[in-house]
């Protein structure tokens, strides 16, 4: 199937992809009484009495906004809010099926930091959580914690967490397949965006040694010192590649480009620009190299490509391969479970649950199936269940 | 039935009214392929290549957000945009049921006008129409002037024009019943919040001759000169109650309170405060006055009250008496029409036409109907082919 071509018919016949229908009756003029004026007025007084009501009278409780800019959709780049639409449709359609989660669409005309929090923080009173999705690095990360600091309801961005979340269930058992231990591996991330700064802190929360761990940008790897750091990337150099911060002469200091970081590590992650990675530089990692080639819409290196040059388990985003890294295992069983639980702010204790919840699904795992078929709805009920005993 | 009671009931029960579901299937990995990554990334490349596209291939074109401050919500105040959720609500499951419309609620959490403006500008892409809605006078008439001017979809202040729509059409019926000429009635709006000012102006551009309409504010009625007039009141005090224009000693010029204005009236039409019209006042008025009370929740004189005082026709806004102005007879049919026409800009010639729709619906009229049944499907589809006639 030519899916660009299918995809194109689909939304033209449908005009996108989700519409808003009522949970109650309105065929009667008693249904009209109740449902709007004059019964109305009582729910509304109710939540202006106590705030909290709002989540007992309307569907805050269940209602999350889908956020974008529109700055790095999918890997579009930055097209902006209007075109990102249709990715942010598909996005909440995801969240019903696969988690009870009603999700809607805000796709803002502003790529400008301090007007995003201003009007998400001004839009909040609807929703019971924001899901930021497709905002650029370093924006994405300002805009995140600031959010998370100023409102009351949950706040996540999904190409981040969501992302970091199934690399880390892809990895545990993908290490499972290959008998590798996790404290023993050399990895590298490549990219330092959105889901690449998740994938490191995460990996780090988790307790992969932070000796082990290279990150690389469009300059090569990462390490204390370099130039063209930004703050966050000044940041991760901390805590990276950190025999570096002994001195550059360390034998485990890495310095270079792509090629020669992944010589000797087990496992890449890349969450960058297609075809970065070539046959030849899978032949120089350990044996039974890990390749999570996430790059959207085409791979770092693509499946066959990689198995042709050794790899053990490769893994994208893609839902054409096997072992798709596809986020819609974690986010509608992640706000499913937040919102059913009351809580707040999603730690890194949760996001861990949530991959050990996604990592423990399948009952037997094989280098074709380190990760649940996506479409298993019973993956997000797991996550939910996982989440909801992390209230405290 | 306790409408508040059970209201309060259905709401908790459901917890709000509102859902959001796919239009399209996502049961197979096909259907994710499609609807998601990575056959997605087509509709968005052909909306970012020509951006009227997205009318195309997203739910955009049949998408209005209903917009709140929250500072005027039905008769209960400024109880602010959470406690107005519920109101937003019904008005979404309304643009549904009755249009086909796929409506959300977007409550703000400033009441600043310029934040207010800033926002809808910057959440206008998912949208193919606004519909403000309980947002306080005289904010509402810069915030809805500005986003006419900046915006290039519709944008519609309900309690403004809808209300004035439906006055007009049951006005027009109304005068037909007891054989009143349009042209030889004088006619008392008490009210000079956005309702009131909108139900003037239309009735000034649909030929209602401007000696004859006389505006009154707490302060009593209107007129040139008058003290504590605001902006928007001191426009309409050049077109209304005119006769002062020439000089306060004119007799057709009126000065005083409600009391005094409404004698010798031929229409009374209330957008103020419960219980402000006393059956003494109705007695003063001319024969078979005609009392359109439509103040929420509770009508400037309850109708059976209003009876006893001799008014031919009582009108409320209210579903449990006869003669209910309800917007939901505009409102839904409205949008289908400029929705469907592709119109940018709802103007007065378009508020006459659906105005006209309504009031023709009904093949006979009596002082008990001079409005079709809110919940009559068809109001809706004749006002929307009204609509969609206007389109040039």
């Amino acid at each position: 199937m030519n899916y660009y071509e299918e995809s194109l018919k689909l939304h033209a016949a449908h005009h996108g992809k989700i519409e808003v229908i009522s949970k109650v009756p309105v065929k009667t003029r008693d249904d009209l009484s109740l449902a709007y004026t004059p019964g109305v007025a009582e729910p509304c007084r109710a939540i202006h009495k106590n705030p909290a009501d709002i989540y007992k009278y309307t569907s805050k409780g269940n209602l999350v906004a889908v956020v974008t800019d529109g700055s790095a959709v999918l890997g579009l780049g930055n097209i902006g809010a209007a075109a990102g639409l249709p990715v942010m449709e598909g996005k909440a359609i995801l969240f019903k099926e696969f988690g009870g989660v009603d999700a809607f669409p805000i796709c803002l005309n502003t790529q400008n930091t301090e007007e995003i929090i201003k009007i998400v923080q001004a839009i909040a009173p609807t929703f019971g959580g924001i899901n930021l999705e497709d905002i650029s690095a370093p924006r994405c990360f300002e805009i995140e914690e600031r959010l998370i600091e100023t409102l009351d309801i949950p706040v996540f961005h999904d190409d981040q967490h969501g992302t970091a979340i199934v690399v880390l269930a892809a990895l545990k058992n993908a290490l499972k397949v290959v008998g590798k231990d996790l404290k023993k591996i050399r990895l590298v991330v490549n990219g330092v965006g959105a889901a690449g700064v998740a994938v490191t802190k995460l990996l780090i929360c988790y307790g992969l040694p932070a000796t082990s761990i290279y990150l690389c940008d469009s300059r090569g790897v990462i390490y204390k010192g370099r130039e063209a750091l930004n703050a966050t990337k000044e940041q991760l150099a901390e805590v990276t590649n950190i025999a570096c911060h002994i001195g550059v002469d360390h034998p485990e200091c890495r310095t270079g480009g792509l090629a020669e970081i992944v010589k000797g590590a087990d496992v890449f992650i890349g969450v960058s620009q297609p075809r970065l990675v070539t046959p030849d530089m899978i032949r120089t990692m350990n044996k039974d190299p890990i390749i999570f080639a996430m790059a959207n819409p085409e791979p770092e290196i693509m499946p066959d490509l990689a198995k042709s040059a050794s790899a053990a388990i490769v893994a994208t985003g893609r839902s054409d391969f096997p072992n798709q890294i596809n986020n819609v295992l974690v986010f509608p069983g992640l706000f499913r479970g937040v919102l059913d639980a009351g809580i707040r702010r999603i730690t890194a204790e949760i996001k861990i649950a949530a991959a050990e919840a996604v990592a423990s699904y399948l009952p037997s795992l094989t280098a074709e199936a380190i990760l649940p078929f996506p479409l298993d709805r019973g993956v997000a009920q797991a996550v939910a269940t996982a989440v909801k005993k992390m209230k405290k």
